[in-house]
């Protein structure tokens, strides 16, 4: 699979599906889905194609084949190791995030240049120095590298990730990194997020009388 | 604009368009933005349409007059004002990012139930009881709520926020939320990016021989 929205999707459907077998359910037509997950039913039932289980007219896809076709493909047996760049509040909250939540994710190592920080452990992890990163990344396993540092660092973390090998980056940054072609970056910029929210939260109808009353009592 | 993914990539092309100028591009074609962002320049043509904005086959488009274009759909005159429910590392690390990088994003206060930061100025805004949401938010314009608490409690604080008014809801909890159909709500799921991003890693081939070679150096 080489289409990057095909599988977010797949991974989005796992997800659901996982909380609808929690919630006792055994079956599911692409319809359901659809409705639950905003893409159209063939959309789905050309993903689906994809992990090579096919439903039927009757009961639809059984849900747990589903979840372990697609787990087949996005979650490896051993988990996925990761390292965090940026120790400070975001690096913790994503560290203990998944180490709390989803032990399948393995945090390996974080890396910071605050002397307070570094040769400590935080949030279950030891914490090194930053110019000891490619040294301490080549003794393990790393899959993924996470960068959680103020704009004006990203692109040099960004440089000694790829430098080290490491095929795959989150920059929570709020800037654009390059890397070479062969390394997969994911670009989380939260202000996306916002901005969306903030634009349907204002175009909806109750929502504007609200903000006019409040804007009343504010001033 | 009705479409989510719209706007999104609208919101997109803005960050990269602020870029392009801040590094002196004064002129862009769709296929130019359409290399940078993985979209069709067909695409990118419909989407610019919706902002009124023409190009030219000589120049293309004209890089300020799109931003200022879209700035005009995706952000308010007067910001975009937040309150955070959680506290911790993650609440933390959002009102910090958004204080410290984007001031146009407006934190109004924080919400939490542990009596330490009860009271108590957290990242430069009030922390409130979370029993108090209700009447804080209603004497305050809010546009959008973050929910940043572990998943138990994520749907309790969505359920609040809907019932006072906020209209725009960003989901940072690993856990679905259900709120009524004039509220917006954006899930946003770390383990997704984490996953692509592994899969990308793995599926590149330097890095299939770097985790062998990884594997026998620790094992």
């Amino acid at each position: 699979m080489k289409e990057h929205k095909s599988l977010e999707r797949l991974i989005i459907y796992r997800l659901l599906l996982e909380n609808e077998y929690q919630d006792g359910m055994r079956h599911i037509f692409s319809h359901q889905i659809a409705e639950k997950t905003g893409n159209s039913a063939a959309q789905i039932r050309r993903d689906l194609m994809q992990v090579k289980v096919n439903g039927n007219a009757k009961n639809g896809y059984e849900i747990k084949e589903l979840i372990d076709a697609i787990k087949a493909i996005s979650e490896p047996k051993n988990g996925i190791s990761f390292v965090v760049v940026g120790a400070g509040n975001l690096g913790r909250a994503i560290l203990n995030y998944f180490s709390k939540l989803f032990p399948q994710f393995i945090a390996i190592a974080c890396f910071d240049i605050d002397p307070e920080k570094i040769n400590h452990m935080i949030c279950g992890v030891y914490c090194y120095p930053l110019d000891q990163f490619s040294k301490v990344v080549s003794t393990k396993t790393v899959q993924i590298g996470i960068i959680a540092v103020p704009p004006q660092g990203a692109q040099v973390v960004a440089t000694e990730m790829a430098n080290s090998g490491i095929k795959g980056i989150v920059n929570f940054s709020s800037t654009p990194i390059k890397a070479p072609k062969d390394v997969f970056i994911e670009n989380m910029d939260i202000r996306i997020i916002f901005e969306k929210a903030a634009y349907f939260a204002r175009n909806s109808k109750n929502a504007k009388k609200r903000m006019k009353q409040s804007e009343i009592s504010n001033g």
